[in-house]
């Protein structure tokens, strides 16, 4: 529990059955600090949040599922605005106090007056031990909620919680989908804006599902109005750190049709970007996702991904490592026992080190699998 | 038939069971022009071929399937000289007049000795007629040999004839996987190779089937040595690009897995590299593909890829139009009949426009769906 912060859930009608209307509220007003997509197409929740954030306080951040609000024109807006004119009056606060995020379907209106019904109901739910409750509601093919709650001490001891959802349309080097941490420790956005950004960077922007950047995607952090305390700053750091990580954990293990998570790191190369970027090609290359479903310790596909990153590289110096086990050693292959290797990567997580002998320089991202259940999940999604 | 070239291609043993081998011959030898991946992991036969070629006049041509001899170290081009020794002993030629290509796993080494075995056999087989043999034997996951003749005018009647290979590992920016053209042309490589870059930057360079490029792409165009024809030089340019065209074409209708072909022609761009950065976006984009798959009229997912591509674009001026069916504009959805869609779409082929209307500039591409079989065909293609 978050002190001051109230969750909620409720089936409005959006989806047609299950939750997908989502309500946290903050009766004393919270600090935001949200980080969008990088997309160039954006949700309208990112357009109309934009002009709100950074006023003041906010009091509420109202979430649904089931339909995106995206390529929707001035109207996409304009039912944002209606809805939360209709949410303020309920509420008690300025319409200007209210934020929104949406996650769906692209290119179709969101259904105001469904949602407009829906607010008085979700309105009495509110808890503060409705977490859980929030977390379903705006889940989408997610098969798990995702919660991660911790504690850290300062003055006094503080709580923080995070919230996300995934689970395709997920690409690493943006914000991803939805994400929302409430903490009851005293900071303003000024003073953790930088420590923010970091943790963002190293846990959200190291995992991709399927190199798909979202129109929607966004991170909200919601800290506590009122004086700072300083005394638990980096405890602070350290456990928004550790939410983020985890969080970030849970949206790659749920990746859609993912059935193993797998770690990708790249090392001894001569420039930090060189590692990223031979890493990020391979933790979205079809091939190399395929054989990792197929447990095939196919080691000539990696090469091939890293050989297509777009920088230099020596084939000569790769060393593939896959499991503990070397599969390759002088861009060349080790011999390996295959079904050895077979039982090693059955597993839900498998760790690949490409080592380019060329220098110390490294990056790491997590990737999933890519299997039948991707496309059974995306060949119809909309119908 | 082309003048002065056999074909023959047999069953070796490097897969097991099945035509793995084959080979062209050229008594009188021939020019040779070639394209080769830009990976910057290379096959052997890179390696070897790049030291030969440019010498003099060319006489044969071997091309394995089963194994890429890529990453095979030094020993996968003494391989490629063990096998050239023998193979130069039998047809009577230099070791230095006969190249090779591969295709296949990644990272074994070539069975030098199987091959060797085989090459009496292959030698007999010789003969004009058995292009499609050869054309066979270079396959791997294709479904269908890929074989395109042409004749064009000059001083005399000429014939050029191209075969190609895919069917996974294709993608746009390389000259992609194995394609082979032979014409009893004469015309030097000097002469033609700004025209045979051209023709495979508008065809093998414009499809695409899972954005992998391979370590052993392959264009090789093969003339007639002797005086060249003046008169017939813009009519073999015109046939040598249709030749190439149609063989990309055959390529990405037999990608792995495919069921449909779809043309992306991204259009309304102020500059041409724009347009070609989306086209190539959206071509890769694993939830585009899946929906094409689906017969999912999902403009969303497009318009998303279209804000994912690293262009500035203003996603209130976009169009797009499906099957000749406007799904969106300005931005935002057109009200469509999704059972008329679903129909409309459930072809072979699909086009799909992307009108950005900021300019006049245009890019198109081809590209297939993604299906449950291409990830059957990749979860265990090395076992």
């Amino acid at each position: 529990m978050v002190g001051g912060v109230e969750f909620a859930g409720v089936a409005s009608g959006i989806k047609g059955k299950g939750l997908d209307l989502g309500l946290a509220f903050f009766k004393e007003g919270m600090h935001i600090s949200a980080l969008y997509t990088r997309n160039r197409v954006k949700a309208a929740h990112i357009l109309y949040n934009r002009k709100i954030e950074g006023n003041s306080p906010v009091k509420a951040v109202l979430v649904n599922s089931g339909c995106a609000n995206a390529c929707t024109g001035k109207e996409g807006v304009l039912d944002l605005k209606a809805i939360g004119k209709n949410l303020s009056g309920i509420l008690g606060v300025e319409r200007e106090e209210i934020l929104f995020a949406s996650t769906g379907v692209i290119g179709k209106r969101l259904p105001a007056d469904t949602i407009i019904r829906a607010l008085p109901a979700i309105s009495k739910e509110l808890k503060g031990t409705q977490v859980e409750t929030f977390a379903r509601s705006i889940m989408t093919t997610d098969t798990f909620p995702k919660v991660v709650q911790e504690t850290f001490q300062g003055k006094n001891t503080y709580n923080i919680v995070g919230v996300a959802k995934g689970a395709g349309m997920i690409n690493p080097l943006f914000a991803t989908m939805l994400a929302f941490v409430f903490t009851d420790f005293p900071v303003s956005p000024e003073t953790i804006s930088r420590a923010f950004r970091h943790a963002a960077r190293e846990s959200f922007e190291r995992i991709t599902v399927d190199g798909e950047c979202s129109t929607n995607d966004s991170i909200m952090l919601f800290t506590k109005t009122g004086d700072e305390d300083p005394d638990g700053l980096a405890a602070f750091k350290d456990a928004l750190s550790s939410v983020l990580k985890k969080l970030s954990m849970m949206v790659v293990k749920d990746g859609e049709g993912a059935t193993r998570a797998v770690h990708i790191i790249v090392k001894g190369a001569k420039k930090k970007e060189a590692a990223e970027k031979i890493a990020r090609r391979i933790s979205i290359s079809p091939l190399t996702k395929t054989a990792f479903f197929g447990c095939d310790p196919n080691w000539g596909r990696i090469i091939a991904a890293v050989g297509d990153a777009d920088v230099p590289v020596q084939p000569g110096k790769i060393e593939i490592i896959m499991q503990g086990q070397v599969l390759a050693r002088d861009g060349a292959e080790v011999p390996f026992d295959e079904g050895e290797m077979k039982k090693l990567m059955n597993k839900k997580e498998i760790e690949v080190i490409v080592d380019l002998h060329e220098g110390k320089m490294s990056f790491d991202i997590f990737t999933t699998d890519l299997t039948y259940d991707y496309i059974k999940i995306n060949a119809s999604y909309r119908t």
